[in-house]
């Protein structure tokens, strides 16, 4: 089993916490990354493990993955995640979900929840009739509707941030830009593009999806599948489906000069980065261009206003482009600059919580 | 690894929480075993455990172990417990144990900690300092003192309710009792039973522990090592020293009709007390009888009355009779009946928080 305490001091988490029900068979673990910038944030995944030692490395994993993530979206909050290990089809229930909820409670607000693969809006409304650390709840509970929204509009708005640093202008105006996956994110950033003059091209797995593009846009180029779109003559991809779409024979066909999408986990493992760095394509890093959905999210917590979120979405339009700056100065790949500056703002913000105010 | 979330049903704790902080290399797990009664309280071990593995063996059942305890000594706690690892001699300091501190603020009361192997009171004042949910606290800061005191006057209720039941007068008056260890219970107890006008023969690794009890009662008999005194002719063994006293060879040997000390586990390994039943010695389970610590440490929390935490301790005298009956009514070992109690009253007592009140 994966040690929890891990053994390298950079990956240590604040807290980790399994949480057990006898009587609804509940069994969860709540990690918590670093709270230097506040509470942890990150949804509560619903998932059949193979093994707790399974659940554990994801949690711890995703966990790591919320702090850098909500420090690069500019927010007050740190970074943690849940997982409740179980089928949600058959084990999901309402006494499940507020012993869960009870376990968020109990946190006193360190830990925020949110959805995550297996759990909705609806759940958050139940898991919140135990705890007033949920957000991502139904619109008739305040909560900010469909993230995708958000997400697409800070892709977007990292891209712009791309095609300034490439060709010194944010417009994609004529661009020719590649979408793989025309699901809730990747067709709201083909509105933008097309709004935005860019000539888009798409795949997807599913033939609905693509129609319901070309319905709305029938100028736009649909080809069959990603490997023919990564090996087009496409000035920017935006990889907006299942994660891992940056592989190294991915990486050798790409045309682009540009990468840019709302996909998580986009390189398919450490070191594609330096790849995409030597071919002289910039990578603008997943993690930062698709945080406008948390940003959304997030702002539930002060009551959802959609200008406010949408202005705080526009912002990674600058930190991408502080991204590439550092970059270039620190001569390293954007993704090793996200790091680092993600790094530094918990460290720097997060030390001022030493200025004393009173208990 | 050991799972924390346990195979059987039986094993499942509500919570365990895993803390770490990096800068002060703080490595720390807390177990809360059952809240049935009220908050988990129990110790916190400070301990070179050879592993993480090793160190979340022991707080899973430790803190079972308290939820069991806490339960027959009627108070209104369930069980906890917490282990740091590392060295006290060389990793304890104030940063350390502060930020344990917080972690323990964390969970909002859930979890109640005190002194074990490796803390003593002057630690708990500096956890103390980062939260509210600290016991056992020096008695500057109105802590109860050494609790060995109620300890021993607990093993001596326990110990009049054995004789009551085996001779039909709870009085230990020309008794012969065997004391194994003299250390902090053993020589209160000595000094009770004197009291008392039982007889008393000692054992000790210590020769300065022999001393101080010779020195006050010279009328008391020493006998070489445990082996000489379980062998000897005893009415009554009271292991105060190590666990485990009770092995397969001290039992075969055991002369004395009464078993009740003070020490920790002193079943050496399950199926000790179907032994012990079989060979018609009466055994008051250890938990219940030792129990008087933790009652006089618990009421710390509502500000200490050593007068009030006496009385509380004098049930035990009541507690061991009950055990003693529900263990010839159902005709199981008194250790089997201990539990069974133990998990009535979480269950009976515990179900009524389901009566509402207002949140």
């Amino acid at each position: 089993m994966t040690d929890v305490f891990g053994s390298s001091q950079k990956d240590v988490h604040e807290q980790v916490v399994f949480c057990a029900d006898e009587q609804s068979g509940l069994r969860a673990i709540i990690a918590i990354h670093n709270t230097a910038l506040g509470p942890g944030l990150g949804g509560t995944r619903f998932y059949p493990y193979e093994s707790e030692s399974a659940a554990l490395a994801d949690v711890l994993n995703l966990a790591k993955g919320m702090s850098y993530k909500n420090a690069l979206a500019g927010l007050d909050l740190g970074g943690g995640k849940a997982v409740i290990i179980g089928d949600p089809a058959h084990d999901k229930n309402e006494a499940l979900l507020r012993a869960y909820g009870r376990f968020v409670q109990s946190l006193g607000g360190r830990y925020v929840t949110a959805c995550d693969v297996g759990t909705y809006s609806e759940d958050m409304d139940i898991i919140a009739r135990e705890s007033r650390y949920v957000t991502g709840r139904s619109p008739a509970y305040g909560g900010a509707g469909d993230s995708s929204i958000l997400t697409a509009f800070g892709v977007f708005q990292g891209m712009r941030a791309s095609a300034e640093r490439v060709y010194g202008t944010p417009s994609l105006h004529g661009r020719r830009v590649g979408v793989e996956g025309v699901g809730k994110v990747g067709h709201r950033l083909v509105e933008l593009l097309r709004e935005d003059g860019a000539e888009v091209v798409i795949c997807d797995v599913a033939p609905k999806a693509v129609e319901r593009v070309r319905l709305r846009h029938p100028e736009v180029e649909v080809v069959a599948d990603a490997a023919e779109l990564t090996g087009s003559d496409i000035d920017v991809f935006a990889p907006c489906a299942l994660g891992g779409a940056l592989d190294d024979a991915t990486v050798s066909r790409l045309r682009a000069k540009i990468v840019c999408g709302g996909a998580n986990n986009q390189l398919a493992h450490p070191g594609v980065e330096k790849q995409l760095a030597e071919r002289g394509i910039l990578y603008a890093p997943d993690y930062v261009v698709n945080s406008g959905g948390v940003i959304q999210v997030a702002d539930e917590i002060e009551g959802f206003d959609m200008e406010r979120a949408r202005s705080k979405a526009a912002q990674i339009y600058d930190t991408t482009l502080k991204i590439f700056q550092i970059a270039a100065d620190e001569g390293v790949p954007p993704a090793v600059a996200a790091d680092r500056l993600a790094e530094r703002r918990m460290s720097e913000v997060g030390r001022i919580r030493g200025i004393w105010l009173g208990r």
